[in-house]
């Protein structure tokens, strides 16, 4: 049994952790934690939680938290999960952080992207990306792992290996994501408020959204070459799932079929990831922690189709499968 | 041309009261009005109406609106409204008014229902319910229009013609509605926030919806008995439209014949109610001011079925159609 | 390790069922059949099985499926499944039916609310209805379970404690249904179709819903006394869940307090039942095998709120919960 | 007043187009037919139009139809609506054609996109097509107008300024589009059934959507530039709306300022197109005949963003506002 903290109780991604290790075999939340003044039961948080996990939400120090657990799953906001990390680390505990903080490698980057000076920067840069499917030798051994975002879980996974087999150019590519409003978290605003968003779509943050020097990062260390990709995410009146379609210009001749050989070639093993022939729907894998991928070519430019659950393998998902190997459980447990 | 003002711009209702003036022939909007710093244009607050309307939103006092309109739809929370009535009606201007301010007679029932003394309680009593259908007379010559809330609309059209036939008791009715989420006005709030709404569904205020009084009220005046319901509230996930069943004892024997037969005859000649023999949808009625009614018999009980779009005849429709009889424009105009 | 056949696989509840078992350490689903032409893969007909089942639909017959299976998860319509039930139990394995042929005890009763014929009567009134929480004791050792339908499993678990309590009339209930589209089933219809369903609300089957006998007999037997009620289902746009109200007249002096405390004491062991203080929404058991139920007084009726996943607990959840009560694993595993 | 027949009145363009000229003060329906047997209330069929539009439907021949209209809005499939055209303007009456069958110029395009020869090909070439904004000029006098389809709409209005201005590349444009199911029609099918398509996303038809020749041929005619493009449409779960977000590279140097600047000055006297500085919703334009459209630049690639109601200014609002030009109203007259 290993003894787990969620910090940061009160979000959508620590209701779906909690929800998923409360089916895992080898797992012991023992601490839930917030902000809250008293100590609610996580029911009153969380409704769904009632009858399934009988604790309260402590607003407990990291000292605290680390005193009493193995792994945390630091559900924080950017710049906040940076300012409890080394506390953590120091204390002894385990962490996968579910913000961006410890994603980038570059304190540089990470200032340009968001507007702030890295609280923790020497970190940066020896933090593992915690994306199994191209990353997984990292993790095992890893204090600390950097839980992917959501948008670039989807694209990484579809692009990498068109990349990393030298099958499309590594610049100018278009990634147009789409995604369900839980992606946006839980506090209430006016662009969430249900009459606004529903039955009504819109790009947002185009060019300018934190995912954009990820998904470079990560596709430029998987194919040693500098890819450079321009990003539109759009909001979808759904619940979950982002459905993200690329575009990239191959480096020659190429079949969909080569492309989806490759594809299922590097995933072979993978138990979370299938490639599939068919155009795949978000609903396929909602609820699941699998990411569903196909390729296509029209007019000669190549296009994958993949989609997630944006909060299972797009953030708790994989978080649990992060935990899976940091503590020697198989990867498929509690999914 | 009746110049016009909307006051308290920002919300659904003023929205949808500006889209129905703009067809209006008659009616020139002078003045937008909200409390906001600076003068952002309408477009700014409502994106729909770029290319429609060619207004900055002012921050007005009741004078300045008065000095300019000769009619005034005040889009304004309960206690709010009736903060600006005195001086709006001192200026000559003649009120619509969206909120529950003038809806009951007693200044007691509000205090219990709206948990505050009601300020303007010698006016109570004196202000017609602005529900043409079952008080056009009054309206006419009106300073002064209660709009009415939108489940007492379909309520109380489906209710009070068998209640004034003596075809079912007044005691004991049960009103189950259900609502779209535009209801819930437009400031975000955690249970209107999209992912905790959509895909589900629950009831809520029960039997402490400040409705209820109105219904009663309503009925009781159309019926001459004192009448007395049980309202239930739900929160449906789209957008708009309510529909609402209502179960009563009949007083004796009664067919469905005779119930569809009542209703038809007592809406004869009403342009914005249809008595129809199917079960109707809400969707039949989104984005009109009709509303849709049925009865049936089950078991011997009397069930009605009424829907309406919340935000037009339950809102905004009904506030223009209250208008039209105010300035003498034909009551369908602009619809 | 039990080997399971899920017959009727193309529909919504073949599917929960098949995704629950998946996650069942007990159970080996050995045949997936339905008419299907020819042998497509689970994963062509659903996309979300790819990886995760690796079995072809077959064509079987109710004889090669009791040859090769234990127990039959049979996902069949009314009508059709009792044509299959009798050779199946001839051939040994014993059935959780998901249709209505076995709920009801009376032919004459089947005769008159489905329009047929009963065409296998002599074994209605000896099938136990699958309401573990109501009805336990006969489903350990049962050949036979007739799996609830999904508007009885909320509506009874609401009135039954009352009723049996003597606290609740058993006469002139209203039970007011709301639910989600899956709930109709996977075959296209123009009632079902996006663009008429969503953003849109109806009543339906006012009086006529075959779930209705089906309630009253539930409540009948255990309460010891005859039950009537008038049931009014209701479509509302979203996937799953089940909302029902219901309106009963107390038998005396009641209070919410007593009406709770009821409740709570009759489903203290049940380990699917979540008696709150708190209006349950539906999304609160969403994906779960949980009933929430509360109530409340108002104005001396007595209301109950209850909701169910539709799909979970209204059908594929309670039929694992019956399949591990009969083959003897801990009932609640697999959720 | 014109005489106007609707033929095909059982989908969603024949309802939106009625619930247009409604409001339209020159305009007189004379005729809703439809392959119905027997002679079904138009409020049979959409009871959305109870009360407001008292008319059976009727099964009338082309000349029958001619006899008794001057214009017709043909809202029929491809294919089928080039069997009556003929008859239709040899019975002297005018047309807007809803289906694809006159849009594309080249019968051997049709051929290879639709699978079929053109049933009358030497029509081609000389229809014009039914775009206003771009194409205004040989639709007052023309007999029969090509109605342009939902996709083409929103690419072609983004993209035409630009391509003419010379500003981005004629080839290797990227179309992504994003449509509600409404688009897919009023007959039930699986992909479009509300358990399946709510709460999922999904692409479709990658390549090989028939609106790629048309989008092509207009952006080309337009330009005087062979345009080549790459179309992917997806399916969002919400009733109304397209949103194309579309990639190109530009010709040089150029900045967003210039890109809104040259959409502002070319649609300067459009009543119907919105360029603005934001990024746009579909919900802005829900109900209206309004496209919005927006421009940004994001690492040297050129984007614009454009939406649009598809069943308005995608489909019936086009249709009106070419039967104004046709007929000599104001453009925009009933919107």
């Amino acid at each position: 049994m290993t003894r787990i903290a969620v910090v940061g109780a009160a979000g959508y991604t620590a209701l779906e952790v909690i929800k998923i290790l409360i089916r895992h075999p080898g797992a012991e939340i023992v601490a839930v934690t917030d902000r809250h003044d008293g100590r609610p039961h996580v029911g009153a948080i969380h409704p769904s939680l009632n009858g399934r996990l009988d604790l309260c939400v402590e607003n407990l120090t990291p000292a605290e938290v680390a005193a009493r657990a193995e792994c945390v799953f630091l559900c924080l906001p950017h710049g906040v999960s940076s300012s409890m990390v080394p506390s953590l680390l120091d204390g002894g505990t385990r962490i996968v952080d579910f913000s961006a903080d410890y994603r980038l490698n570059d304190p540089e980057v990470f200032a340009t992207w968001y507007d702030q000076k890295h609280p923790d920067p020497d970190r940066l840069g020896k933090v593992v990306y915690g994306l199994p499917e191209l990353f997984r030798d990292g993790i095992a051994d890893a204090p600390l792992v950097a839980n992917p975002g959501c948008f670039p879980t989807t694209s990484s996974l579809a692009l990498a290996p068109l990349l990393k087999a030298g099958l499309i150019q590594p610049t100018g590519i278009i990634v147009d994501s789409k995604t369900g409003v839980s992606g946006a978290g839980r506090t209430p605003k006016l662009m969430t408020h249900y009459p606004e968003c529903n039955e009504s779509m819109c790009a947002y943050n185009l060019g300018r959204h934190r995912h954009t020097p990820e998904m470079e990062q990560i596709l430029s260390t998987v194919s040693g070459e500098k890819v450079e990709l321009i990003f539109s995410p759009h909001l979808v009146p759904m619940d979950r799932g982002i459905l993200t379609t690329t575009y990239s210009l191959p480096t020659g001749e190429v079949t969909e079929e080569k492309l989806l050989d490759t594809l299922r070639e590097f995933y072979a093993d993978e138990p979370f990831v299938r490639v599939v022939d068919h155009l795949p729907a978000t609903k396929d894998s909602t609820g699941t922690n699998f990411c569903d991928i196909t390729a296509r070519i029209v007019r000669d430019r190549v296009l994958t189709i993949s989609c997630i659950d944006n909060l299972i393998k797009g953030a708790s998902g994989a978080a649990v499968q992060n935990f899976n190997l940091m503590f020697g459980y198989p990867e498929t447990t509690a999914f």
